[in-house]
Order: C-alpha cells, then sequence, then structure tokens
C-alpha cells in the first residue's frame, strides 16, 4: 500500500476517542469499553477498514476491533466508521499487531482475521509474515480454546507458506478454499484489495485453522 | 478415465509375471522380488503408468510399484512398461489400493504417491477419495515413521478436501504447491491427466505430508 503522510492524523484520531484506542492506552477490560459480553474478534491489519466495518454491520452481536499500525491508512478507516454512524460494537486499534499479547489477555478473543496480509516474499523476511510461527504463538496466546483464525489472500505463495507455517505449527485446518469467488459464501466481506484483485480473475484464498489443544 | 472392454487384458498380464502382480498373489518379501533393500515407492492408481515408469527410470536406487484396479488400463501401463524394457526396480500391482495393508507389511513403505485420483464429487461419495480419513487411516499403517504422502491433482475441491481431512487426521503439511507448472520443480514428472490439464492452463495443486507419530 502506498503511504501518503497525512500530518493532521494523530489529532483526527485523538477527537474519536469512542472508536480509535492507542496501544500504549493499555486497555484492561474490553467487556467495559463494549459494555457487554459478546464474543471478541479481531483484524490484524484492518487497512482501511471496509472488512471490519461490513462484519461490524452485519453481526451486531460480535465486537470487532480492528488493529493497525500505519496512521496515514488507520484513518481512511477511521473516516468510514464515522461515515457508518460509529456502529458500538466496532473500535480501531491504532498499534502493532506483532504487539497483540500486550492488547488483550489469555484467551480473551474468539476470533482472529487476517486479510491481504504482507506477503513478505523474501525468504530472509519470512518471521514478517503474519502467519509465521512467532505470530501464531502469540495469537495462541490471546484465543480462546476453540478460537478460530480466518485467513484471506490473493497472493499465493503466502497462503502456500501459511498452510504448511499453520500446519507445521500444530494447527489443524478448518476450511480451505482455493478460489473463494468460484462459489462465494453469502456471508463474504469484501476487502479494498479483495474487491481489486478478484476484479482481475485472480483467485482469493481463504482458510479458517484452529489450534489443537 | 472411459475404460474399454479388453478381453485379452487377463491373459497379456499372465504372460509378464516379471512385471504384474496380481492382489491374491500375496506377496510376502517385497526385498526378494526386488533383490535389494532400496526404498519402496508406491503410486495407489496408476492409470497408464507414465509418472511411475519415468521416477522408476528416474530414480534407479528407489523401487516403484504401481496399483491400479483396472484391467483396461493396466495393460496400458504394462505396454509401456515393456516398451522401456522392464526397469528392474518397477512392479505393477492388478489390485484395489483400498486393500493396501494387504499389499504391505506395516511400515514397509517410503512413499505414497496419489496423482490426480477420481475427485468423487458428491459428498455421499467422500468415502470413496483417496484422501478419506479411511484411507489415511490404511496408508499410515503401510508408511514407515517417517514416510510420507505425496499428492497432485488438477481438481480444486478434491484438493481443499485433502487438505482438511489429512490436517484433521493429525498430518502435518511439509509443502504445498497451488500452481505446481508456476514454477515447475526439475524432477517432476508429469501424469498423462497432468499433460493434460496443465496444457488447458488449468493449475496443478500438490501437497507433500507425512504422518505425526
Amino acid at each position: 500500500m502506498r503511504l501518503r503522510h497525512k500530518p493532521w492524523a494523530k489529532d483526527f484520531m485523538v477527537e474519536h476517542p469512542d472508536v480509535v484506542i492507542f496501544e500504549d492506552e493499555k486497555v484492561k477490560d474490553w467487556k467495559e469499553i463494549f459494555g457487554n459480553e459478546n464474543p471478541i474478534h479481531v483484524e490484524v491489519g484492518t487497512g482501511k477498514g471496509q472488512f471490519v466495518i461490513g462484519m461490524a454491520k452485519a453481526n451486531p452481536d460480535v465486537n470487532y476491533i480492528g488493529i493497525e499500525h500505519f496512521d496515514s491508512v488507520i484513518v481512511s478507516a477511521l473516516e468510514k466508521v464515522i461515515e457508518a454512524e460509529k456502529p458500538s460494537n466496532l473500535r480501531l486499534i491504532r498499534g502493532n499487531g506483532a504487539n497483540i499479547e500486550d492488547l488483550f489477555t489469555k484467551g480473551e478473543l474468539d476470533r482472529l482475521f487476517l486479510n491481504f496480509s504482507d506477503p513478505w516474499p523474501k525468504t530472509r523476511h519470512a518471521k514478517r509474515r503474519l502467519t509465521h510461527a512467532a505470530f501464531l504463538s502469540r495469537y495462541e496466546n490471546v484465543l480462546k480454546k476453540d478460537g478460530e483464525i480466518h485467513f484471506k489472500t490473493d497472493n499465493r505463495k503466502l497462503f502456500e507458506y501459511s498452510l504448511v507455517s499453520m500446519s507445521e505449527y500444530g494447527m489443524i485446518l478448518k476450511d480451505v478454499s482455493l478460489d473463494l469467488h468460484a462459489q462465494m459464501p453469502e456471508d463474504n466481506i469484501m476487502t479494498e484489495y479483495e474487491e481489486k484483485f478478484s476484479a482481475k480473475g485472480q483467485p482469493i484464498y481463504r482458510l479458517e485453522s484452529y489450534f489443537k489443544r
């Protein structure tokens, strides 16, 4: 994604504390924030927010949190959240997905979404891929026992890598689609990338997995 | 595959006992048959034999066995084996892959190949798919501890099913390719189907997996 410097980003986020939470705020109790005990689903790398906002509107009984690292990107998500009249079951975290264990307590989350994550194609950057064992271990900590990871991407090599990485880590594949749009599930919410790449006829890969424990 | 009745098939096979072994012969000692202790790799559903013959010629230090159920198909493989001057490290078994536990002893095999197996697309036929748990359990018995299954197909739904089936069974994925011919491995030997389908531009899916134990 091309990043533009947006000097007004920080102030804009600070003006909407009912939507954006900063990583260093160290939220203790997400139930208090949402005012209920509904399951919490988190998207790591939420980008411009189309997916997480669509999910929040479609599933009012689930709480959604989108984590995004880049100021210049998360403000686009914030603009869309405001446009959507700030669904009460949705928050954005301005922070780094790698610190997810600092954001949530053990077993606090029901589901994690990874959508069109950076493929980091070079082998020496494999550790930065969001499905590298180092990340899986963090997800395992914050997910409930039967919590699931739902991952989709257009990047074949990242998907191949992720299948092997998750399997070697000891995760179980629950569902795999190697051409999601060939039989589009009714409840599929598209990300911005997904719209762009599927329009070009590229297959979208998707999996659901969970930790064996 | 379109099957033609070939009334001469049985006699033709019987004339070449140095190539074709019948399922009910109940071979006790494959080492004796091959005259060495080299690893044994088996293709379940060997079809017209192009893959297993190519592998046998390329890897003289490995013993290969192709199992095929249909008389009218295995005779085509036999013709090719004769044409290839009967490699000493290759045999064909006229029999049913489902009976693999009767053909080999526990831990006797180093590797199993499943190539372009019948997808059995209807859900009620899932048990017939060669990657159904009922088959995986048989493979687990005849494979060595670190023995591998190498599976390739052009059928997306069979491959999706197989990833989940193997994962749920407790197998580990070692390698996955979702477009084998995009970066063709130098040692890839194509099956007849593979040549046909890849020529049409369809992706070929491939995986290597092993049992966690």
